[in-house]
């Protein structure tokens, strides 16, 4: 995925786990590992969100940021914010969570249309200069995923 | 635990997963597998559940009933029954699922409460005439939860 | 599996972990887990014989004993009983393992042809009895061999 | 951990998978991930080997080269090449491996003393000039891993 144009922007609503709303603009210079998922789907609770705990734990901050973003696009009444955040908190997750947005036409929030994502879990790498690199609809196995980071983090930012 | 008194009722706000509400004392003649969860604790996402689903597929339904409770005394405004149901259906969770009735003292549901369990998940073994024969605060191997289902199955009911 | 013969003898030209050979005989009374396993077998050494030392531990001794069989039908130059004693050592197998006796036709040791087990893994249970009551060939998942074993030990031995 | 010399040769009396023995100088210009193991130590047959087996289905061969390395330090009657053969054949290992040669004072064969091991499984990372820049013992995460060996790909060879 060779990209000239800037990933799309964060579109949250509310975000956890953070004083200030995270921008992608304001990561750049580092590498951004974006986690969507939806915190009843089971993939996501078993395999997604692990993983992207363990690429929080792995990397420095200074090299890596990790971003979950909640896109609820199937049962909205039961993934509210309320139940989201007991949920981070039970599962003892401490990486920024955004909210994506509701709104426009359909059920899916604004950010997923955006980057057109399938489904969830997906896994989203964007390189230091801001463009999406990868974008994974399921399960990436470990060593893959860390192969692909340590490449984006490599690669000279400007 | 050996008892001569019926177990406590199952006091229970609303039931998924069936027609009409599940009592003990309908159950009485068969051996009942009880599984007390919220649906945002890990370990009953990661593991209670899971059991009480492969007991559920294991034995015959002649002899074993699997319910499930939703025993909620944390988080009330995110593990609401609209929650509960959505996530029933996201983790195809078939067995009939009770909410436990709120109410009385403290933050304990009333089922909760009355067989005075520790958190969740607990999972609670009855014989076939009603009597609570043993009740697991956290993981049982299912080694061991196979064999004492079975000791159950095996004793005779009147 | 109903038998009304007693199961066939175990044949093995040696023994590891018991001072003196074990017989099917000596052991009526109590229910047998057997073990038939190949140390070079990567499903008995990830599955069978890890499932074999929980029922090890999980089962009164004076109700369940637990005997690994060593039935070498392939690579014999290389799953010799040298070998096994280096892999029972750090594989910590506490429970008695025998060396079923190579001999007659073709390559199959003589426990393993006398009970027409199809490869290994292979779980035999035995009851109170000395009859065969269940040859499992491959996996069988832990709840239900905890709940097939309970209902032999629950059986009357006489 | 910094080099600037070539990473101690492979002493190999024996290779299996390979028509020709394997040395290091002939792999320069690639990164090699060398799997030290014992078929008879749990670590390596549970964690070990199948991290070597995911690496080498990973990587392309034209970066990365996965050599494994039976250095027998105890039970070494037990751990003959004829076993192993057997051994690599059951486990469907399918890169090259050579055997550690014995030789010298004590029971460590020469690769394992000139690489000061402690123990297996231990996972060395040789980069493309031919020195060595991780040497693991015990188990590191796949992640971590993937990171480590993408680090080495990128770096220029010459």
């Amino acid at each position: 995925m060779t990209q000239t144009r800037p990933a799309p922007p964060i579109a949250a609503s509310q975000w956890f786990n953070t004083d200030e709303p995270v921008t992608l603009d304001a990561l750049r210079g580092r590498v951004v590992v974006m986690e969507a998922f939806q915190m009843l789907c089971p993939g996501c609770v078993g395999h997604g969100l692990p993983q992207a705990g363990r690429v929080f734990e792995t990397f420095s901050r200074d090299d890596v940021i990790v971003l979950g973003l909640h896109c609820v696009f199937e049962h909205q009444d039961a993934q509210t914010p309320v139940s989201l955040e007991a949920f981070l908190h039970e599962y003892r997750i401490g990486f920024p969570v955004g909210v994506d947005e509701a709104g426009g036409d359909g059920p899916l929030p604004r950010t997923m249309r955006n980057y057109a994502m399938q489904g969830t879990p997906t896994l989203i790498l964007i390189d230091r200069k801001g463009h999406r690199r990868a974008q994974h609809f399921g399960l990436v196995p470990d060593l893959r995923l860390g192969a692909e980071i340590m490449a984006l983090i490599r690669e000279v930012s400007s």
